[in-house]
């Protein structure tokens, strides 16, 4: 049987008087990070097995964003876009998956819920850690600098390539249009040129196939 | 019931004809990735519903490089670090993770398997990303620069937690003493003093409560 003691609690708790306080939010932190990997998505894996948690999602566009530097615009500095996509979900912990096309009164909510996440989640941290983390996640959400844009993209590219190859995912289990799908796709093309070419490619074939509605 | 054509490989030839030969490729080795998310581990989630996927290892050994980063050697170079832990475990697709306390023929054949694994995963990569990736992984796993020293320390620290913060996690299940977890122990004081020190408190505590073995 399961033993449920509070293992995590009580490990805090002895630690709280052997280690520096600083090391031990950020521990906390770390170990607060681990509910991402509960935290599901509406995307299919590629062999349809089943969705994928954000944990997943996250180290997939990360290594996107290594695969795909590329196509970034000139100077964009990866390791920057690297390190806001290993963070971008991560208020989802208490904010919960919003998919992307959804309309409703939760999906609204959305940006308030984030907030409120973020200063539970990162307030975690002892301040330096706290302000450098949090700060890689406002830019990413206000997504004004390149780097932002790029990941930004890889973001929305990631989710389209598990549609497409798993004969329309989500797309054909939520009625997606292929006009939602065309209203989102400017965040590709203003992170990467060349990715919104491809991504345009792919909707295109996937409302040949039949994977995407017209209307 | 579910459509068994296989949509991946259907999309793989569509999009030949279409897009450039590199980021076929690219697009490929992507896909590829998705396989991560199905290679199971045998430390336990913190909640200990059940044991972690090597995708959810690899995001979370990155994030940790993010969070303490302070206590890598100066001028260590993170987003390298953050880029090997990444990549660290991929050839795992292939050849399966290894349990670090293993002693077996197939533990004994891991740099082997794990060697012909990268020259298929990353042969399906254009050239000069292929040299890329494969470069960074080699760097990792030959141990020799303070960035993969500091990759190889967090990679240890992480299954540690797991197993401290669940009451024993591995180190129960599979009767690991103190003696086999000391003697792995060097890797992390090796890419970082402070975090060693921390790891040897985490241990003596596991001791005196009781979730490792005396001998």
């Amino acid at each position: 049987m399961k033993d449920t003691t509070d293992f995590l609690q009580t490990g805090l708790d002895t630690l709280n008087d052997i280690i520096p306080k600083k090391l031990h939010q950020q521990l906390q932190f770390i170990l607060e990070m681990d509910k991402l990997k509960h935290v599901m998505r509406r995307s299919p894996l590629l062999d349809q097995s089943r969705t994928e948690n954000d944990a997943e999602h996250s180290w997939h566009v990360a290594t996107l964003a290594l695969v795909l530097a590329e196509y970034a615009a000139p100077d964009v500095d990866i390791g920057r876009v690297i390190s806001m996509l290993l963070l971008h979900d991560v208020v989802e912990i208490d904010a919960g998956d919003t998919f992307l096309y959804e309309e409703s009164a939760f999906a609204d909510a959305k940006e308030e819920r984030e907030q409120r996440a973020a200063e539970r989640i990162y307030g975690i941290l002892p301040m330096d850690t706290h302000q450098r983390l949090k700060a890689l996640w406002l830019e990413y959400e206000k997504c004004t600098s390149k780097e932002a844009k790029f990941a930004m993209a890889l973001d929305r590219l990631q989710p389209i390539l598990h549609n497409y190859f798993t004969g329309g995912g989500t797309w054909r289990s939520h009625d997606v249009t292929v006009q939602q799908v065309l209203s989102r796709q400017h965040v590709i093309e203003e992170g990467s040129a060349e990715l919104g070419r491809f991504t345009r490619q792919l909707i295109d074939d996937a409302l040949k196939k039949g994977y995407l509605k017209e209307a």
